[in-house]
């Protein structure tokens, strides 16, 4: 019933084995060309990988038109797709054992200079300056593909949880959020602010749809640009009720990873062998530490005493993430039970001893990537810790009307999808795994100073 | 190999009809109380659905902690499912046919004294200052149910057509945006603004991965409140490269409206009922006309001349999507063919008459919900299109490098998510159609005057 659609009579390059012997047309980008005279050789591209091309002396009309044609010009190329002899075979190369005997060449768009071939080695600044170029060369390609099918993975598996997607607002009033990490918005006779993270919104929504799920932007006004940070990322953000209590979303993070990966393994193997990145295996329960056992291990191992520290330091994370490796056979370790001064004042306190909170950190690969908790759902106690964290409650009055009027136990976690990404892939700078990353000093183009 | 997730020993409400004749344990809302002194009655409902429940003379226990409980406190109910006798069945009615007889009843959250009944019909105003609860009637929980499949099948249509998923920025520099309809953000020492559509970007993604979709927030900057405008939306975003023309385009929105209302069909029937709306059907081939064949029908209906406006006023979309319901059979009409001078500067212009563009707007139930378009792909006729409008080149120089580095001949187009949802389900203003609707008088609370 549905309209059938076929935008050209195009094969597409990964197909071209199944027509060796015919004739047929490809479309796509010129990758390298290499004019040797009388003949001229090509590698072509599209987004389903590389063919060499060739140009015989005796195709008079196809060599004028080819003398011309340079790197990234966009073709339609009609040719034989030919069988290579047997001394010409690249094996273990895609195509390596065909090429297509070029015929006929439309050129569908011409390309001016190169600044630089598409494959060189530049700094992270050039790279950024030519983005809409740089993005084409098959390691950006690689990042974003596999940044795709994570995104992806995320959706299907919370959706089969029977977790609801929701459209979260990124422009905040002037009232809960705001403070020095957040951009001000000129709204219209007001101020307004970009979102940090989905988090209230997802509490509200919680009294709606039970569980839910929301993907977007975020937005921190960090004033460092290194190569940690961001100040416009995606945030992957989950929140869920009727849970008995933050272990319940450990399991909920700790089964999603491992729904991912399996897929990442299906659909990007390819892009992890070209990125030399290996997808770790999410153990069927990662291992959980509580903070204070965690300090314990780092000061036996250093004998720098850290055990009564609020948090983390950069560099125990890391050898948390060592440890765990080593230790306990996993590239994941959650650390549980942080003291409530050092959360937000929505994290539900730990009845034993509520100087510390129901949630964990996930660390991965030497870094946090998720902080995650159970939130507190009682009306009362939630206006008594923001009375407790110096906030005022009437700034909080909208969000409030969920707990006034009946939220159950619930909680979640976010997951900076960039962050995970670059981590994943063994990116140092998690600017490469952001498509058009914004710092203090880029949106786009360089700002003046 | 994954880990078993039960948060609770819980039954849903929808299933607990094949637990007749055993004990279940509930978790979810008080929807109705009603005390008839000896028992009390009770609706319950979780996000499945809705139970009679019946707390008996005899259970003294129970009794006493029912007195207390009130609509939105939030329970864990064990009970006995009970056949109802035969004159309390209630056909149609999901559980018409079963109650819950209460054993024991677990506070897990209390509620305040609600606003209004949650079915109360409430005027605007006052539905949205109170979403965090007016969310949770029927009819809210409806709309944004579908909201969520139309969006989740967006997405697996294009991913079927090897489209790939992108995170577009919404921080805008300081060049190619910008004007009367941008919101301002202080940017450290810089203005930067809200993306008006993921539009410069989806194009250059097609120089990276030829086919690519996007949804995400977008932002207008209109100072006026009415039924149809939204300060902040979600736009659903194509872009595909190697077309033919806009007619390739055209075909890729015929389809995918196709799949999302089968979708619908299947997944939403209970909504669509619930909504008394109906699911329309897409033709094979939704009608086209040019704009200037439906301004000459138009002319000759109402006799009054308008074959020479740019474009078409909202009573004339009205107009035409009346006469394809009547004389078309289809709920839905491309008109095409809209003079150059009325579109934005990359949209391509027909070569028989490049007065004309190649694209086209996709009316539905009486308002447009798309425009969609073939681009310009040429460098020079880009630059050459920008200096017509009046526009500077260098401005856009991150964009245009896309072009001056080959782009294919390609095209998209971009479709608001709430007008969609509102149009389609007979929903009079968009606000109610957007789950936390930003207009110029209210963020979330109503802002100060």
């Amino acid at each position: 019933m549905y309209v059938i659609f076929s935008p050209m009579n195009r094969t597409y390059i990964k197909d071209l084995k199944a027509a060796v012997g015919q004739e047929a047309s490809i479309s796509g980008w010129v990758d390298i060309r290499r004019d040797q005279g009388k003949m001229i050789f090509f590698e072509f591209r599209d987004v389903t990988g590389k063919i060499q091309g060739v140009v015989l002396p005796n195709n008079k009309e196809a060599l004028e038109i080819c003398k011309e044609v340079r790197p990234e010009w966009v073709l339609t190329v009609t040719g034989m797709v030919n069988k290579r002899p047997e001394k010409n075979i690249q094996k273990d190369k895609q195509n390596g054992d065909i090429e297509l005997e070029v015929k006929k060449v439309e050129i569908l768009s011409k390309a001016q200079e190169l600044p630089f071939e598409l494959s060189a080695e530049v700094n992270i600044d050039t790279y950024l300056d030519h983005l809409p170029f740089t993005l084409r060369s098959p390691k950006a390609k690689a990042i974003f593909k596999v940044q795709a099918v994570i995104v992806k993975s995320f959706r299907n598996f919370y959706t089969g949880k029977g977790f609801t997607e929701f459209q979260a607002p990124k422009l905040i009033g002037d009232d809960a959020e705001g403070g020095a990490n957040s951009f001000d918005v000129t709204y219209f006779k007001h101020i307004a602010h970009l979102a940090q993270s989905p988090q209230l919104y997802k509490q509200i929504m919680v009294g709606v749809f039970e569980r839910v799920f929301t993907i977007g932007n975020v937005y921190r006004a960090e004033k460092h640009s290194t190569t940690r940070h961001l100040n416009e990322y995606t945030s992957m953000d989950i929140e869920m009720g009727f849970i008995k209590d933050h272990g319940d979303i450990m399991n909920m993070e700790n089964e999603m990873l491992a729904y991912i990966f399996e897929a990442l393994k299906k659909e990007c193997a390819a892009e992890f062998v070209l990125l030399k990145a290996t997808i770790p295996e999410v153990p069927a329960k990662i291992p959980r530490v509580s903070l204070r056992e965690a300090q314990k291990l780092i000061t036996a191992e250093t004998g720098k005493d850290c055990t009564k520290e609020p948090d983390l330091e950069p560099e125990h994370e890391r050898w948390l993430c060592d440890y765990a490796a080593k230790n306990l056979g996993s590239d994941f370790i959650f650390i549980t039970g942080f003291p409530t001064a050092k959360r937000p004042f929505y994290t539900y306190r730990d009845e034993k001893d509520p100087t510390y909170t129901k949630g964990a950190d996930l660390l991965f690969r030497g870094v946090e990537i998720t902080t995650l908790a159970q939130r507190i759902h009682n009306y009362d106690d939630l206006v008594a810790s923001m009375k407790e964290k110096k906030l005022d409650p009437e700034k909080f009055r909208y969000y409030l009307q969920a707990f006034k009027y009946g939220l159950p136990p619930h909680g979640g976690f976010g997951l900076g999808l960039e962050r995970l990404t670059a981590k994943l892939l063994g990116i140092d700078n998690v600017k490469e795994a952001a498509l058009f990353p914004r710092d203090i000093n880029r949106i786009d183009n360089l700002l003046s100073k």
